[in-house]
């Protein structure tokens, strides 16, 4: 049989920066039977989901659901909006800003990737007056899209999204604004139409509680005139066919049936709670996680308070320690999973995941075994964090 | 569709002293399709169902699986050994020994109930010498059994069963010794046969980490001896006729098939983890969280520390405190179930599960529920009960 | 991991006459983790439940929930009602009449057992007049309860209730009428009020659509009045202690957590279906089932086509086939379980289940199942009763 | 809740040519928590699954798996070996090798496609002499790949592959060879490296049993060669940086983890039942289909004996009779989904699927369900298919 837990008993607690635990409500949703995605039951339960995206990501142009992970869903928005050879702006907040830009240069379009210089540059969020200055020089309008990762999930920062389109607009620029919410989705705040973004590219595995295998795209007017003349090849990632299709709530391909399952019943949770409660539950989470940081004398990966991810904390971990090694013990000796430490902040910090499915005692569950494994491994801590966070959540 | 809980997102921690939460591999199991009782794989399942069994008991001779709760494998551990009239000894360590006894008063029985008097009584676990003394006394035997409960439930204190064992021994009386180890067994170590006990008493929804809903019977040759005179009216409960059909591993009435499908998967979970680990596992966690109540400055129900129990810790609230109203704002506030206190300690405790498929961040996170719940009542704390407990989890 | 089916693949067609196969609903439902039965959300499932369950029984009086099987429910009826050495009458239908009259025994009951002589009183229902003149003849009232099988499992064959009430009545006797219905209810009309019976008893794993596990008593004024006098000893079947709790919605001892909770999901499916609509399916899947019988030139076992059990349909071997080799080939061949020839017709016939989540292409794909197997044990069959069967479903 | 099918009560007979019903055992697996995809337990997992597919294709080279469907392998399999503007010679034996022609073309490839004129093309597999010949004249060798499908999914016709490679190597042509078996793997006998295929394109939701989301590539040394120098921009399908991370069991990107968790069970299943009994027992059930539909005086799509899919079976409708209306009775009326007719086909005929985790009953039950609809729907019938089936698998 399958064994996917080394550890003879008790739960997992799974603190990565998703996928995040998903509920056993979603876990049942997609263990029903598969049912013919021709039929007419799948019809309406297309068209309910296709809706319902698009309160989740507050716009009334379209979504698209891709049976895909995040990363084909980043490649989806470039191939149809881009042709070979164009020059896009993209902006280096962490290592997944970092895989966006590389898979954009693999598709043979020219990327520019702004940003900060080095490790320190991974502790801040969007500079949009950089990206105002270099749409300004762009007189000449060869950037075609600027791309930008909203909560980047290798820090625990977000970015400032409205600044950004105030910047492009500033600079009567006409690129596209393309935003990663992969991470934050349904877990921070987010606004596609209010903020003016164009192709917004998201993810199930995270705040949506689901496993991975959904990819999103939401998209603008502006975004589907893009789509009309954007000459990169694409078949499977095609908006054109999907939307024609949707409109009755199927798909021309054969769609994740078992995963739209369980996203039905995603959708029906965080509805039924409500994005706003959703949202302050994160924001209220992450800041007990930071108040634990704090209290045991360590710093957070982000510098600035004002972009503070409500879905993780980067942990940044004393000298000399390695972080990897620090993790490693904590998953074997207290059965918890923590982010590693990617790219540039490799070894020097662990990420604690507060989103989804969590709460209160789960969090401090897992600070508990953070705090003990730091205690294990031999890091002096100033004080506990546990009873830091716990006050933040009385 | 079934709402089982209100909380709109997040995990429930359930830390009742039973039911345990039952392990998705046990939970997965029981959704298993039902068979044919009647039919050849049901009979391969029963054999190995029923061997495990004795494993669990630490016993080579007949175990009894009754499709009933623990209250009906009490009921027919008196019924088939019993006739109406006969003088039981019992013992009141506390609620659970007291329903016992009046469930035998219920039948017919007449029963006599030692212990130490009062609350206070329940504090401690059975007095062997008094039981002794009690025996001696009964020069011409009217004493047909003595009833004594392993592990008491409603306050967190164990029995040594051993002690009377050697009690009646002493005493060169002929009683049959009948334990209740309903909440003890699979989590506190158990020798039916090493103990020389001639019932033991179980039941599924505690250390074997399925839902309530099987029953137990661990015979001894004395029991089976003492069934054959036995006049109680008995049939349902009868073991002569189950014992006779579990030669082939099929059952005379029908089974309870899918909570056979979770014990498989929870004694194949049990024995690969060892009874010796799992015991251990039990005994750490419960000294951490007696270690938590220390820190807060409060007392554990159990006065003996010979007797504490590996299940449950028994916490008494100050005075002045409704430990119910308590419980309530936890349940509502963290998403933690607390044992209420029973009987002659309602409203003066609350008891904290770690039993069956428990785990340090579960505990830490039940620990913190409590700290943050009691803080947030109005009620001084002497220091971090989490902390403290993490100490002892390092 | 648990091995439930020896086949290497395809789905097994589960068609003895209880239980039936659970619907992927309801198993997911009992997948559910268990919660405490003492808190708050407990109370309300259980308060929908007895509720519901009044429904099914069509009765405005208590309906009683035992964590136990269908036999459990038989001993509490009798224990509940009568004393020892009471007169009771009970009338042979079949194995399940004679099991329950052999239970009564054990509990020291004077059973007198009615009823047409040998196998062939086997193929009948109740005779309304033998009860009727047996009663008459009672003229001191000795007797105190008739007891009666509304649908007999074990050959397929109802019993009209209320010509018994009838009967009854004509004889102006008091005694209290008892029907088991454990094979019918949920998949025969059965009228509790209407048909002015005392004590019904009832099981999960038939018309249900459950696991086994759960046993029903629905009782009746006069039955809670026979309760107060009833001296046989009760304690975990005592109605009292649980009616008392069951005005909130809870249980004295601790329910059946889960399949409580498939038994909400079941009585959703079935109150949803409709109650009236459920039982017309079942007539006609039953009369399809006949007509296969029919078209093969062999015989139904019951013989009163006013009496033919809509939940299964017992079918009679040609002289000289062993009815057990034949279902072990069919089972091996074809991975269908159909049920055994029981007690006085053992060998003689198999019995075909058409009850629960059944539909037309279960049946038929079983029908071809058993016209295969008998085809290929050397049967010589006048006809394809698939096909007569069909007509019957067009 | 999630409400899937319209029918009150009742399984439902799934009998489309994919996705096939998922066994309750996969189900199951993909329901497990979603764990940590970086973490030492995945590897363990991504390595064993690796290795399994392997034998599965009958191959010693690598597979790929991507969390996507078929069509997004079908773009794989291109992407990855060729470049803009390239000559490609593909088949039309049906829709889907249509579908793949025109995904093709979007991508920027030049497709001739040979084929026999008109829907009756669509009654043959492929002409391996028209290959031949063709390849022949390509005397320049412009023809960089050969693309066939195995099974036609759209009309139950199979292709010779070896004879398709035969005629290749007669050729001496140096065109990879490029197959779809996404709706043939594992229900048809298929073997990678004996055929000399270069990709092959599979995906999860047919004779895997698995529901949909998982696409294969399986590759042979001169696949690898070719990807070194294709143009076509790929990323998020690009083969070397899943090669390079699969060697640890990991992805490069987030896999679909709990439908890896079902492909697990799924393979198990199948090598346990053994690759050649699997595809014994789709033969077998793909004649009993064949005897049906002549016993009704129907004709079978395919009209080539040598070429008969084993994993559905394609019936061709009387003149005049709507078959799409014909199935919505089906599917209303007895809860059996059977395929459409697609494309030139389309209202022409259904497809009655028989792979995956089919057996005898099931096929018979979904038999009886067409039998019955054809008759409802005033269809004459020269006789009973099911009991022509049925001579079948005795």
């Amino acid at each position: 049989m399958l064994k996917l837990d080394n550890h003879p008993s008790g739960r997992h607690f799974l603190h990565i920066p998703g996928p995040s635990p998903a509920p056993a409500r979603v876990l049942r949703a997609i263990s029903f039977q598969t049912i013919d995605h021709r039929g007419p039951e799948f019809g309406q339960l297309g068209l309910k989901l296709l809706a319902d995206m698009q309160k989740i990501f507050k716009t009334k142009h379209p979504v698209i659901i891709y049976p895909s992970s995040g990363t084909g869903a980043w490649e989806a928005a470039l191939v149809n909006t881009l042709s070979a050879g164009d020059h896009v702006l993209m902006y280096e907040t962490g290592q997944f800003a970092t895989l966006w830009q590389k898979l954009a240069d693999r598709l043979g379009i020219k990327t520019e990737f702004l940003g900060k210089p080095g490790a320190e540059g991974w502790r801040y969020g969007v500079d949009a007056a950089m990206i105002e200055e270099r749409l300004k020089a762009d007189t000449s309008h060869q950037i075609k899209a600027v791309c930008v990762v909203h909560n980047e999930t290798s820090t625990g920062v977000t970015s400032n999204i409205a600044a950004v389109r105030k910047a492009i607009d500033a600079a009567k620029h006409p690129a596209l604004l393309m935003v990663d919410t992969i991470s934050g989705l349904a877990s921070a705040d987010y606004r596609h139409d209010e903020w003016g973004v164009d192709v917004t590219v998201s993810g199930s595995q995270k705040g949506l509680m689901l496993p991975p295998g959904l990819g999103f795209n939401a998209l603008s007017p502006k975004a589907l005139e893009a789509n009309k003349t954007a000459k990169l090849p694409k078949a499977f990632w095609a908006w054109d066919e999907i939307l024609e299709s949707n409109k009755t709530g199927y798909w021309p391909t054969t769609p994740s049936t078992n995963l739209l399952y369980g996203l039905h019943e995603a959708l029906d949770m965080i509805l039924t709670e409500g994005l706003d409660n959703v949202f302050a539950r994160h924001q209220r989470l992450a800041k007990a996680c930071r108040a634990a940081v704090e209290a045991w004398g360590l710093e957070v990966q982000c510098k600035d308070p004002a972009v503070y991810s409500p879905v993780l904390t980067g942990v940044v971990t004393p000298e000399g320690v390695d972080a990897d090694k620090l993790r490693k013990l904590i998953h074997e000796r207290y059965n918890l999973s923590l982010g590693t430490g990617l790219g540039k902040v490799k070894g020097k910090m662990f990420r604690v995941g507060h989103l989804g499915d969590c709460n209160e005692l789960a969090l401090l569950g897992a600070l508990s075994g953070c705090e003990m494994g730091m205690k294990a491994f031999g890091i002096k801590l100033k004080g506990s964090g546990v009873v830091a966070a716990q006050d933040l959540l009385l």
